[in-house]
């Protein structure tokens, strides 16, 4: 198939397969068996590794555009490229930043976005719809579904589990005093916390290991680990049932 | 307009528009004064019937493609063409995969995600920025509305309405356990069930016919048929007033 | 760049950065400096002010297509063209319906939904995959964070501040009785109201001149000015803190 623009200071592999109407821009890295779908715009210096796919009408290597009242996007930065591994899978309809990192099998469904500053740890999901805004760090073998939510300066462990619509929020002036910019943070996730669906983090909450939230829950205070914790308010339930337990999971690594 | 590729393989009715830079690769069946947007991708196979409309940039037929952790996608299966019927709409920036079937009159809005074994019936709205997962049947007159999430393994019946960011579950053990797995199911929704707006569903909780769930609620159990829950977690208000019952609506099928 | 499409009823400032795979159909009008990313689809018709950017493989000026069974949304309309002021910014994969007006210095993020009928006060953010339905009037310095949604028919004064995945409302009969569209209303928040992450509004409530609805609550009833409201349904918290009032914010113009 044709009609791509390929610049001549990118770098394709010849055995990778490039739809029709792509864009690659300068200083692109495009690796062994990548394919790429139509429609894809691959802006300058993107690296996609080898065995790696990319779906159609996707964008990669978006510069980030502050807006005039941002208070957590610092405009003009010389990020470092957007960095895809080996073996990841892109959706289709996905925009992904300038100075994301994406470890090798994460895989990201359709319509995503992925901000800048951001590190996803190998064999992470990052489901369909999905929002990961900038200054995130997010482990391995996550799991995060459809249309969840992930503020800016979250911080997700291994193995964590996001239910679909989950929010997570990070500041608690909504808007409002200078003084606000001191406090700004997201949710931590310890390894191996779970949300349940349309969840809501308040900023700042530390969810300890193994510890679950159930669905609809409005989280206002740090949950020790392997309880689980429930309500609007949430409050204290019960031990999470031992046989769910991250110890005693067959995709656990020892 | 110029500027596109079409497959030889693809049969277009001459009476059909295609815009620019629209992709049609083989085996794509384009019917009678069809109108296709801009960048559309249609992949192979793809059928649409006479009259249907395709938004700017959207992407039809894409074949699944399963996360190495995904524990309700199965890879590499042989799934029929996607198969759109006779004037329908669907928005742009869309994506729908291979294996889904939209029946007459359908109306999906921008920005939305249907995947593969969906059937949808005739003059159903999927609105804007819905997802439909994998495994989900869903009848006629059906109105979803804007960013509901309707998780895979779901039901909803006839003249069901599907109020705006409402989220579906269906996984108890959130994504721990082996056994999960015998256990996973989405909602059922009975014919004219309806589901007010951000309301949260848990795993196979089945919504009587014409019952109703308040905005906000988290049904975590079953509701009978005619009567409205509110709540965390939802209970017993009182019964759907009469005049709001399925049978005394204009548009019901008698 | 090359390969792009663009009318000879058009008119492009040649001091416009045009991307490659760009349509831009008859009587658009695009100032100076604009820069408009790749394989963005342009209506007939719209006007794109000095100094703006958009985004890759985003949609301006899209006609509204009405469902069958839309009860808000009149077909066949003839709608004024999509205004975009000067220095706007607008994302990745957005689509903007023809007959809504973004004013000067307005910034979209990627992923966004405006539909027509709509007009966005200067310096206002609508932040990442947001939908604004039709007939909304959004007022100055706004900012509405992620995945928010504005249903049709809402007001937003100047100032207020919507957390990401908040849901508004309009329709407290769920699509049933004839009767209903003589009460179809969204909320309207006037001056300086701010709504917490995940909060639901029911139909036509209306949030007073600096009141704040905390995060995860159910909004069923008016709330008065300057007060912070909380829980589900929500109640009346406290008064909101004296430094948190729009009238000591550096931002507020007197």
């Amino acid at each position: 198939m044709e009609g791509h623009y390929i610049d001549p200071k990118a770098q394709v592999d010849p055995s990778a397969k490039i739809g029709f109407g792509v864009v690659i821009e300068e200083d692109v890295l495009i690796g062994s068996n990548v394919e790429i779908g139509h429609n894809v715009v691959i802006h300058r210096g993107v690296r996609v590794g080898s065995n790696s796919r990319v779906g159609s009408n996707t964008v990669l290597g978006k510069m980030p555009a502050a807006s005039a009242i941002s208070a957590t996007t610092a405009a003009n930065r010389d990020l470092p490229p957007l960095v895809i591994g080996e073996n990841v899978t892109v959706g289709a309809l996905c925009v992904i930043y300038r100075g994301a990192v994406l470890n090798q099998c994460v895989f990201v469904g359709d319509l995503v976005s992925i901000r800048e500053d951001v590190t996803i740890g190998e064999m992470t999901v990052v489901g369909r719809g999905v929002t990961v805004e900038n200054r995130v760090t997010i482990g391995k073998k996550v799991k995060i579904e459809t249309e969840a939510y992930i503020t800016a300066l979250s911080t997700i462990g291994d193995y964590c589990f996001i239910a679909p619509e989950v929010t997570f929020t990070n500041d608690n002036f909504l808007g409002r005093t200078e003084e606000r910019k001191k406090h700004f943070g997201g949710p931590t996730l310890l390894r191996g916390a779970r949300i349940g669906g349309n969840a809501t983090l308040l900023p700042g909450v530390q969810i300890g290991e193994d510890a679950l939230v159930a669905a609809g829950s409005v989280v206002t205070r740090d949950v020790p680990a392997g309880v689980i914790v429930a309500g609007v308010p949430a409050r204290l339930l019960r031990p999470v049932p031992t046989e769910q337990l991250l110890q005693n999971q067959a995709f656990y690594d020892r």
